[in-house]
């Protein structure tokens, strides 16, 4: 059965593929952007609903602008 | 003294604006995001720090995309 993904396994995927982009480690990301490691693993699983601060935050530290954050 | 906005004003006043465009009173938007007046209020006015799935609630009852909500 085919289950449809939930907002936050969108989003986190979406942050992974920016992050491996970049070429950066959860750790590296999660220090710039002021998160824990495992805080940034959580959003990237999709197992967190992440705060609209947060999300900036992760969004200044891949460098790229929040909106780019929302596309697919 | 200019004091620069913060992430959450700046959100809800472009959330305000994307209201008025569409016509719909803030009782009427809460009610279609499914969040009480209340609190969109509270986003309007900058004084909460919505989470990603009421970020998208709110963008599904502005029936736009959610990275129109952080253009400016």
């Amino acid at each position: 059965m085919m289950t449809e993904k939930t907002i936050e396994q969108r989003f986190g995927e979406r942050i992974r593929d920016l992050r491996k982009k970049a070429g950066v480690s959860q750790e590296e990301l999660a220090d710039r952007a002021g998160v824990h490691r495992t805080y940034l693993g959580g959003i990237e699983r999709g197992e967190r609903n992440p705060s609209l601060k947060n999300i900036y935050a992760i969004s200044r530290a891949l460098k790229v602008p929040v909106s780019d954050l929302f596309k697919t």
